[in-house]
């Protein structure tokens, strides 16, 4: 093997680091960031994340507002405690936890909460205040492979990109991102004719397709940087009844031909959360009139 | 030459004959398309513009609003009026001039419209629709570009599409509007390392610089599809004192190679003005819960 292996976990650690030395700084002014998550129901994956969330939060220093509303409640009410949540000058950003129930609409309430409090990045006016490359809240998981790339490779301007997967979620604000870092963007996806082809031709290969070890060795262009954002989980080969997880790259045979590749788990992962906190803190440097925390945005 | 030489000119005239028949039924329905167009200050190849819109958009049968306001025309009375053609049930695009004189904001200008009627498609709003994949009206050269591909090459699935240049008002709005007609989409642009070699992979190659025959026929990949966005004008080399229009493709050279090119002038140009209709046109159907005109949108 000859890549080094990108340790996400310790530099998502680094970034939750950075963004509580932040939220200290902003508490001796008299401003805690705040962060409020709405779980709709009682999905037990669902509940299990907005604990890991609220956790995270309350370790950066910031201010954590859960709210737990029953399966059954009407858009109205849904949408009066967004409303109420918008107003809230202690709230500096709003995730809803999806899915919701049915007879609810993810697109409607996306839509409902302030733009500027989207800290998931997921409303439309995020996405087209980003593909114009205005000042946005960047998808978490996009902004952390960002981070990521720029802390291995430093300047990535005239880089070749491949983005593998064009979710609205991920593939899409990933491709926006490295345009606006100045690589030369390729959008792949399931209608690629010669995927290997074209992923040969990267010198930053990001895979995010949920199709385990699909990404082969020799698809890998040598001296590649490689960022697998799929997670598969799947029995456990050795430890029955057990799950494990992969992702979208044949770890060993692409840690031949690259330089550098994030591990599943471990990689890209951690970023995730470690990105919504800085949402939440460049939210709120931004309410406040305050400059973007260095290093934390897009 | 090799090349079939795509005839742009006819294509629009088709598209507006189109148009117009859309019209002519939706009058005999009691209901007239129209199109504002707003003119600040006396900028005189702005005015030949906007009387260009006029007569075209007269000509399929719309109703056609011409606002021209003095050059020293504040923000809050453009803005009033604006918002007077944002209530205006007989108005279904606006469209704003550009350039403002300097003590406007285009960014702003464009953010006042209801982006329902911003038949432009320069707002945030619908940057982000067309980044998310929702209904919008889209920037109408590269909404031109993409019906001559439609008509060209019939599905456009799977195809190697490179689009060089990445502006808001062209590019990115055309890799978009590829990746979703599911071509695998590069973004190139000045800081692409090899841009020859980026080329010459595109079974669709569009061309949005504004530099006179940057692409040379050996940028390009046998029998593929030429789109030339760029306009440079430059001095007519046999007619003194006329000038003449080149566009970012060398012509003769690019035409050996390619199946199909669009000439400059001739080619995407006129199909411009025909789409600025067709989003007209659009906007009146889905503002009356119409279905949507075929062939003429995204
Ligand atoms: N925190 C995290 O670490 C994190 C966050 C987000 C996502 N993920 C993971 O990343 C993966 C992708 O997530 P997502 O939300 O973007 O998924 P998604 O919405 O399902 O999108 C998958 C994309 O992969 C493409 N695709 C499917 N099969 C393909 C093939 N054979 N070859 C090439 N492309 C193919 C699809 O193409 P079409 O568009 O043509 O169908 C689609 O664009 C999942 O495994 C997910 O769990 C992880
Ligand atoms: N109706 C029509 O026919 C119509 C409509 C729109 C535009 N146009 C024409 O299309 C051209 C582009 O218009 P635009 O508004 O998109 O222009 P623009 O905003 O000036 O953008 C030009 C793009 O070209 C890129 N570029 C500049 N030099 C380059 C080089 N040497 N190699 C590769 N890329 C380079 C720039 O890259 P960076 O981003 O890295 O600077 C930029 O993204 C102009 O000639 C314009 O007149 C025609």
């Amino acid at each position: 093997m000859a890549a080094e292996i990108i340790d996400g976990k310790a530099f998502a650690a680094d970034v939750r680091a950075r963004v509580a030395g932040h939220v200290a700084q902003l508490k001796g002014q008299g401003i805690t960031p705040g962060l409020a998550v709405v779980l709709v129901g009682e999905d037990p994956a669902s509940e299990v994340y907005v604990a890991h969330k609220h956790r995270a939060t309350v370790e950066v220093g910031m201010a954590s507002f859960e709210h737990k509303l029953p399966a059954d409640t009407s858009e109205a009410d849904l949408f009066a405690l967004i409303d109420r949540l918008n107003a809230d000058p202690n709230v500096h950003g709003i995730l809803c936890q999806f899915p919701v129930p049915e007879h609810l609409s993810e697109r409607r309430t996306v839509a409902r909460i302030d733009p500027a409090k989207d800290v998931d990045g997921l409303s439309v006016t995020n996405a087209g205040l980003l593909a114009t490359g205005e000042r946005a809240l960047v998808s978490c998981t996009p902004l952390g492979c960002l981070m990521l790339l720029r802390d291995r490779l430093g300047d990535l301007s005239g880089k070749e990109a491949v983005v593998v997967g064009r979710s609205n979620l991920f593939g899409k604000p990933m491709a926006q991102l490295l345009l606006q870092e100045n690589c030369t963007v390729t959008m792949a996806h399931s209608r690629t004719q010669d995927l290997p082809e074209v992923c040969r031709r990267a010198d930053i290969l990001v895979a995010a397709v949920g199709r385990a070890e699909m990404v082969r060795g020799d698809w890998v262009k040598p001296g590649a940087t490689v960022i697998d954002v799929g997670i598969t989980r799947e029995p456990h080969p050795d430890k029955p009844g057990k799950t494990r997880l992969i992702g979208d790259v044949h770890f060993e045979s692409a840690a031949e031909a690259a330089a550098a590749i994030t591990p599943v788990p471990g990689g890209v992962g951690p970023m995730t959360i470690a990105c919504l906190l800085a949402n939440t803190l460049t939210a709120c440097c931004r309410a406040h009139g305050m400059p973007e925390p260095e290093g934390l945005t897009a």
